[in-house]
């Protein structure tokens, strides 16, 4: 893999991750462009203990723009985008309406292929191999900043949930605190009886075998006991690593193809683009990392193939979480999809 | 008002709550229903400390049927509904397809109006008052029930947020544990020195003034400093009550027209009915009710005319949010909103 860093007109940095060695990168942004935001502000709530990012400028982002004004196809044509390239296989950039930058942390966003219209889905492994080498890098640089605590990979997938973007594209949030999903994992962990609660949990769904939807050596997928989406699948590596820097390149090798079929069996179920958040658990940076262990959770709200679930009163206001679909349906569901004509 | 509880034909509970002493209502169900449905079954996580119903019969609830089929209107014509009578002011019953029922607590729906095409902002303000004694009543009954450790009212409006019934109704739930929403508030109220911390953060929005929306001699309605939503409203009785239960008759007189000025100022904001969830935070039934305090939180994800806020990876996977309207922006969009032509 060959990386080349350069930076933006605006001063934000992007990252070509090629496949080929020899690949040339443009490295000259010739856009004008404004000077970055102020970064969002961050405020305490008294009341649920936690941080708000409050980030006005957030509202005058690009939406759904279309497909001849996307910022993250390459620059073709006298079409100047976020990417200065012709071409790219997988490519980083700082993003330019950030939730969280300077000192609170740092946004970035990751293509995962030129091809505006591809999806996760149907990258080859290899692409997706290059991804998780682009998190593993992303993961250790942020984690070296001085403003971040957590660094969050995820991919949001779908306008049902929110994409402002279609162009195939992942994130990576380098948070100036440790998320609150993570620190009540975190205490949960901690008060487990012999400190090794997702260990026992994937060991648990590894003898029981009913809920775990795909395999191999190194990393089991299951849906968990308690799932509140309506499919909701936990990827995990069998050995005990805090995040992606941890890993090793066989455990990478590994996971590519399954994260990929996991995709696959999501789009099988109902035979349509399935809405999802692929988000990739990671210890915090500086604390508590034995007692993390680095885990994709990939989850979609759609419950039936004309309807969604959605957060309402129970779930956003108390956090009391329905879930229609019995989590050993879901397994049995996304285990019944052929995926095999589809692997590459 | 007058009070009168029925049993539907699958033997659950229905409850007239007449503006008029001398309401005759019908008193029986003619429909022909099957029994209702096995309760949810209730799953531990381990990871996040919290329960999940799973309850796979709602599946097959009714999802947005055309006007005429209605379950919630009043029985006319030869269409038999959930409410035998042909007209009623408000009517509560248990829900048909309950989240939590028998001894994993219970659901109840509440009919706010006779009229399919209403809506809670255009209600009188006495019905608005008869909605506040319904909330009551049901707090009180609920409270007894040996299942239920808290009871919630709260109206779901609009389809953007998954309403599945037009009709103009809100719920009432009563949980079999603690939310994991109210176990945070209390475990911050705990350790807050002096002990009122809504006290406190109701002062401070009082003397300041900036984020505060409508008030009376007793409610002050503000836009929280850390909001999480674009427009998000709290509003908060200015003495220290665990529940509806415990409000004096004034102060249920003082409630009913701010909250419906408040659901007003909402729809006012962009000249669009706004999706919104109305949430009226309680009290435990049996602990910790001296570090409560009843109020009601009302949140719209809609952050533009044509924009939602959709809770994605960063919200949904790691509980961190990030807000796009600044709260003293909010806070002065609302208060700027005509409301004098529609109070009536």
């Amino acid at each position: 893999m060959k990386r080349v860093s350069i930076s933006l007109a605006d001063g934000r940095e992007l990252i070509y991750f090629d496949e080929r060695d020899d690949a040339a990168r443009a490295t000259v942004d010739k856009r004008r462009l404004p000077a970055p935001p102020a970064p969002a502000q961050l405020r305490f709530d008294p009341l649920s203990d936690e941080w708000v990012a409050i980030a006005a400028h957030r509202q005058t982002r690009v939406f759904l723009p279309p497909a001849e004004e996307c910022p993250l196809c390459p620059s073709r044509g006298g079409q100047l985008t976020e990417i200065p390239a012709d071409d790219y296989d997988a490519v980083v950039f700082e993003n330019r309406f950030p939730s969280f930058a300077g000192d609170t942390g740092r946004c970035e966003v990751v293509c995962f292929s030129p091809d505006h219209d591809a999806s996760f889905k149907d990258l080859p492994v290899r692409r997706v191999r290059t991804v998780i080498d682009a998190f593993t890098d992303r993961t250790a640089e942020l984690s070296g900043l001085k403003g971040v605590e957590q660094v969050f990979c995820f991919e949001n997938r779908g306008e049902e949930i929110g994409v402002t973007l279609h162009h195939p594209h992942g994130q990576i949030y380098g948070y100036p605190y440790i998320t609150p999903t993570t620190k009540r994992n975190l205490e949960s962990a901690r008060k487990h009886p012999g400190g090794d609660l997702y260990g026992e949990l994937l060991e648990r769904e590894r003898s029981s075998g009913e809920r775990v939807v795909a395999a191999n050596d190194l990393w089991t997928a299951f849906v968990p006991y308690a799932a509140r989406w309506p499919y909701e699948i936990h990827l995990m590596p069998h050995r005990r690593v805090a995040d992606f820097t941890e890993l090793t390149e066989e455990e990478k090798d590994a996971c590519a193809p399954l994260w990929l079929e996991l995709t696959r069996r999501l789009d099988g179920l109902f035979g349509v683009a399935m809405p999802y958040v692929a988000a990739w658990h990671q210890a915090p940076v500086r604390v508590d990392r034995e007692l993390s262990r680095l885990h994709l959770r990939l989850c979609s709200p759609r419950r039936a193939v004309t309807k969604l679930k959605y957060l309402a009163a129970s779930e956003s206001a108390m956090g009391a979480w329905v879930n229609d679909v019995p989590p050993e349906q879901a397994a049995a569901a996304l285990r019944s999809v052929d995926v095999t004509s589809k692997t590459s």
